[in-house]
């Protein structure tokens, strides 16, 4: 049974601060082993990732097996089924038309002191992306990572994937032949992440790694932070639907389960206006837990960590779905572009009731690796903004330098730093002030 | 001395490499300190941040005094002097003028298939900025972190700056003043990044922290990145000069003096088409070495970490360049912009000999925060950008849902996610396919 909260009842401030503060995930403490793995990639290269590649995968190669060969690439690709490879090519359409539109444009500009300022955005140039092995190795996900890097203009990227056992998931492969990707290696674990961040004879180093992973592969990410850039650390999923009484409860409690059905360790929020039709969703939710296949795992979410809340209006739903900062919000209200207005925290926002998560997952265009945990208080989801980084322009004339030279020469003196004064002054001094 | 290198000389490549690689920091590892301190600070509130304070600050406060009152900062304003005042506002301006241009846009459009799809650009609701205190309390590193907030339109933006043993910096209390600062905090270290990241009884938690500081500060930051967003951990200050013999060596020893100033961890690099012209700058930062007023800090950082590096073209300039992917790049030759054009990884970059680095640390408008340690090469400085996040939209009709809900259902069956299927085809069923 989730938990049923009325906002309007006793208790409920503290029934919801322990629903927001619910810790749902067990983070292992693998940091001294993932330091090894990395100290040891980092020495010994090729020969360290095939180690342990043997060791964890039960996958024994050489440093020439350790990427796909376009033969191998092209054999898998051949085995995906044509409904699924359409699937792939119509999300990646629609995922790389929204993505196009996320471009940032430079600029520059003079301002009336004579300075020409402005900025300029580059790719980065090498990017790695993860992608986890066995149950959570989502083709979708690949898409999700990859085009943005690609529509950013990144020139190198690398795909590692672990394939335990030597089992391959053909329709990751697709997908990353569909983004463009160029290279994929099948490697896993916190010696992909050193791979990529450090570089091995036959792995050249990227510059920015992205994707999900185990607690090993988070471990990792956080480690070479700094040597290269990471994207955020995702926690589990989550989703609140805030819905009025005017929707069909089987509906709501299909997108509800399918944040649940993702692990154990989700989180399915309902919040309404309407007590009845929050019980009726709950009651829909406990017949289509008799049959999905993944009612073990639905299951145990939505029992441990669901929960359904009354409200007397809609304006309270916003300012608790601003409290929750969703990684997924659902709007199935009249007007849900108004109820939008006022959910200012969120990773993403489905406007409407023919809108279900699940299109965001998959085909609607914008990205799916969205902030969690709260997060989405001060983070965004992925975008082609994480491949690329901007520099800073300026060019002074001399007038403009005589025009703002002289405040920067008394900032430089007040701050202690005389050179940074002395390479105005000197200037300055040329000009006869 | 500084290294003395030619690329066309045997071993330049090692040379060049040992450079890049050269280890300039000492991290020492107060991991396990900052950990404590911060379960103290969330564990004891106030109580512990008064303690930790007359600890490392040697400074006693009860709980109102942590936070500067209005007549305190009106106080310590006023003792700033005139010139110093309006070169603050004047940068203040300046600044203001250059960020409020990174503002994003917000995009809505419907596509073909009528999905109505864009994102939403929000600021986040609260941000805290750490100021160093003592040598390092930079009243422009205010101006830099504050502006680009309140840009954002961030509501509540508290600074923590300790004041060891009491004293004051009042320029830092003005330039907050100026930048629109809401709340200001006596404290500092990693009680201070604890008390704004999970909050106290006097000091309510922010959603994001940036600033700079010491071992302690950084390794809290790294600590609650998760709980609350952080910027960048810079590392020392670097400048990368690229000049034509066609300069005074004068002006290029004085820039290049300007970052070896900040710290003796600091790099500053000069690549040069004309080795005359290389010694003859070396030359001039000895002169000047004679006189600054920190030469010790300045002549180490030199004698460590500089370098002077003769190259065939500005080709190979651009190419070395690239790879060290400097925080600050200056390009002192004949066409500025022609060169700029291929240095793809560079922070900010500074043109022509009219430019000195040094205006933009203060009063040219970029931001001064600039990615240091080759991060040029996958991150961008500081900016208005750091203290917004995007929310995406999409909105579906069941004519779009008809369109496209179909490749969504083969794509979460291959995933095996039959309830994302399912939400998806609970609603075509209703509209009968």
């Amino acid at each position: 049974m989730p938990v049923f909260l009325d906002s309007r009842q006793d208790g409920f401030e503290a029934a919801f601060q322990a629903l927001l503060g619910a810790k749902r995930e067990d983070s292992p403490d693998v940091d001294a082993v993932v330091a090894d793995i990395i100290a040891d990639v980092r020495a010994r290269g090729d020969v360290a990732v095939l180690e342990l590649t043997a060791k964890f995968d039960r996958l024994e190669l050489d440093a020439a097996g350790l990427r796909f060969s376009e033969a191998e690439i092209e054999h898998y690709c051949g085995q995906v089924a044509d409904p699924e490879r359409q699937a792939l090519e119509t999300a990646a359409e629609r995922i790389r038309a929204y993505h196009v539109r996320q471009m940032p444009q430079d600029q520059s500009w003079t301002d009336p002191e004579g300075a020409t300022l402005g900025w300029r955005w580059s790719a980065v140039s090498a990017a790695g992306l993860y992608v986890p092995g066995g149950l959570a190795s989502y083709p979708s996900s690949v898409l999700m990572n990859a085009i943005p890097a690609k529509v950013a203009g990144v020139e190198r990227l690398a795909i590692c994937v672990p394939t335990p056992d030597g089992v391959v998931n053909p329709a990751v492969l697709l997908a990353a032949r569909i983004a463009g990707v160029d290279e994929i290696y099948r490697i896993g674990g916190a010696q992909a992440i050193a791979a990529l961040a450090y570089g091995t004879q036959s792995i050249p180093p990227v510059d920015k790694i992205t994707g999900p992973g185990n607690a090993f592969v988070a471990a990792a990410k956080r480690r070479v932070f700094g040597k290269v850039g990471i994207d955020m650390i995702a926690g589990p999923s989550e989703i609140l639907v805030i819905a009025d009484g005017e929707n069909d409860p089987d509906w709501i409690a299909l997108d509800l389960m399918s944040q649940a059905e993702h692990d154990e360790s989700a989180q399915s929020l309902l919040i309404t206006t309407d007590a009845e039709f929050g019980r009726a969703v709950a009651e829909a939710v406990d017949k289509r837990l008799q049959t999905l296949e993944r009612r073990a795992i639905a299951g145990a979410s939505w029992r441990d960590y669901g929960a359904v809340i009354t409200v007397a209006d809609l304006d309270e739903a916003a300012r608790l779905s601003n409290r929750i900062a969703p990684e997924h919000l659902e709007l199935c209200v009249a007007e849900p572009e108004a109820l939008a207005d006022k959910c200012v925290h969120a990773g993403a926002i489905f406007l409407g009731q023919w809108t279900p998560e699940a299109i965001g997952d998959y085909v609607g265009g914008p990205n799916h690796v969205l902030p969690t945990a709260r997060s989405a208080r001060f983070s965004s989801g992925l975008s082609v903004m994480d491949f690329v980084k901007r520099t800073t322009m300026a060019r002074m004339t001399p007038e403009a330098l005589r025009a703002i030279g002289p405040a920067a020469e008394v900032l430089a003196r007040s701050e202690s730093l005389e050179a940074h004064g002395l390479s105005v002054t000197a200037r300055l001094d040329k000009l006869n002030r």
